[in-house]
């Protein structure tokens, strides 16, 4: 597995390479094809978060949304790892109230806030984080409305023989192009399931999602829904200062973006958003997880650019196209420094 | 440069290995044998704050300390990465006070303390966090203190070509063994020299101040001081939570432990610490910068366990041995795993 690697991404101070991170990718499109990668594309990894808009899918193929009077920022919340802000808490709280869902349905655990000026908000008031604040309520939340739905128990919604469970790995399954027996099952940070295959299959994925014309009609249209809602309300998919957001709005809709935990990154471009190519499925696995996020940032934004898509640096993407080390004085020491060529098939 | 690293620590989740990190590693004992390594022992890279005990030694073999009635809690924060907690604070302040310095002598800038709750209480209370707060405020006090004790400028102390800065620069060469004009200079995060050098030459300076024997009488005497003063008070060096002040105290004595940043980790232990093994200096450079510390903190442990040094998980080193990943609701999902063997020369 570590072979599976390649050193992406410098971090440079004066003139000598302090730092360097490893990674793979894969770039696919709806046909299947290959069209680019860097170390292994067929690395078996857990897309974690990445994920979400698979699990969306079936809800919304239900006829869930429309059925529950869910907005599209509603569903672009579903496919989230939001930041707890307020905003956030009060669409999921919507989407709870019109589902009729209580927060302490959700079986995902709490952690503070990921905006900070929130969590220091919550911890100034003495308030503990409830479930909503949990950066995947909008996941959970949707699960739990498939329950709804479909009549189905929600007190063991989260596990793997669940029908609600079983019906998305099937989603996964045939989007990915994986027999659903070969996708590797574990538990995530929120207790759901997370889900392994390789970095080709998922990027075949968020290829399909990028451009569904080939699917089935109900599929089709799901798909639609939600690169429309994610890209219509990148504020719900992430928050303020994250990539997701930032790159989602500088982009105006020429991709969707979601994040994973353990430094995966998944992108998919819409068809002609790069002139002459067709939809793209982009997956990226930075190989330490990348607690900070710096190598993702990097990776993704040089990735794009070397496809040949051009992000203007606008609306708050400038801090993430500002490669520049700064010390506690704002000096420039140093830089974040890509180190790849994508290798093109 | 990438090519000096080796995988040295797996994030499973189940089955599955979902991340890993590389590094390199020097074992060295004080005659200059490499004793064990990981990867590439001629890795150059920076020290980082890991060069404090070293920046320390000029002003204590001058025999600062008993000029200035500082008392070794004192010298343990002049070699610290502190947590800028209110103990850190009042004893740097303390030493400023012995030596005529005010705190707006320091030039290393600001940032928030390490330490959470003290952030959090400062920010309740509307402060902004000051110099004294920095987590090198003990170094660039004793670089000050340099200057008064020689009657130096203090406006223009971290220029590399600054009195201090060059006594200090020569001591590193001497100490490790690399011509002076070999190490590679740049800026540190709190804008003092930082300095490049193999990993090799750093662990042998380690070893060098855990047994300084052979060494010059003053300097025998400021090598024994600092380690002295570093593990009679742990608490300085680092803070609550952090591997230096708990893996001191576990230790009982037998080492001396100072990280630095971009995953560099330098351990200093004493001779007959492990039986039959002279002193023995450790250098680890984590190749991803490890910004959250996890594989520092495995790999550091893993290391002396390979070494023959048994640490007890006592006085809160049972979170550094705890090497489970655990989800929000407490659920171990996989395990930080060492995978390496060092390599015995």
């Amino acid at each position: 597995m570590p072979n599976s690697f390649i050193p992406v991404m410098e971090v440079t101070r004066g003139t000598l390479v302090e730092s360097v991170h490893f990674g793979a990718a894969a770039v696919v499109d709806p046909a299947g094809r290959l069209i680019a990668s860097l170390g292994d594309p067929g690395l078996v990894t857990y897309l974690r978060s990445s994920a979400k808009p698979f699990q969306a899918l079936h809800f919304l193929e239900l006829g869930g949304a429309q059925h529950f009077h869910w907005s599209d920022a509603e569903v672009a919340l579903m496919c989230a790892s939001h930041s707890g802000t307020d905003l956030h808490y009060q669409t999921v709280s919507s989407m709870q109230a019109k589902t009729g869902l209580q927060e302490a349905d959700l079986q995902c655990g709490t952690h503070p806030p990921f905006h900070k000026p929130t969590a220091l908000a919550l911890a100034a008031r003495g308030e503990a984080p409830t479930p909503n604040r949990h950066n995947c309520s909008g996941k959970h939340t949707g699960m739990l409305a498939q329950c709804v739905l479909r009549g189905l128990s929600k007190q063991n919604y989260l596990d793997f023989n669940h029908p609600v469970q079983q019906a998305n790995l099937q989603t996964i399954a045939e989007m990915c192009d994986v027999p659903a027996e070969q996708i590797g099952l574990d538990i995530d940070g929120c207790s759901a399931p997370v889900h392994a295959l390789p970095l080709y299959n998922a990027a075949l994925g968020y290829a399909r999602l990028s451009d569904p014309a080939g699917l089935p009609a109900e599929r089709a249209e799901a798909c639609r829904l939600i690169t429309r809602a994610m890209r219509a309300h990148p504020e719900m998919v992430a928050g303020p200062d994250r990539l997701d957001t930032h790159l989602m709005r500088a982009a105006q809709g020429k991709l969707f973006s979601k994040m994973g935990a353990e430094g995966y990154q998944a992108v998919g471009v819409l068809p002609q958003a790069i002139p002459g190519r067709p939809a793209l499925g982009i997956t990226i696995k930075i190989a330490d997880g990348d607690s900070d996020g710096r190598a993702r940032n990097v990776v993704t934004l040089e990735i794009l650019r070397q496809l040949g898509l051009t992000v203007p640096a606008v609306e708050g993407l400038e801090a993430f196209w500002d490669w520049k080390v700064r010390n506690w004085r704002k000096m420039e020491v140093g830089e974040l420094r890509p180190c790849f060529q994508l290798q093109f098939h």
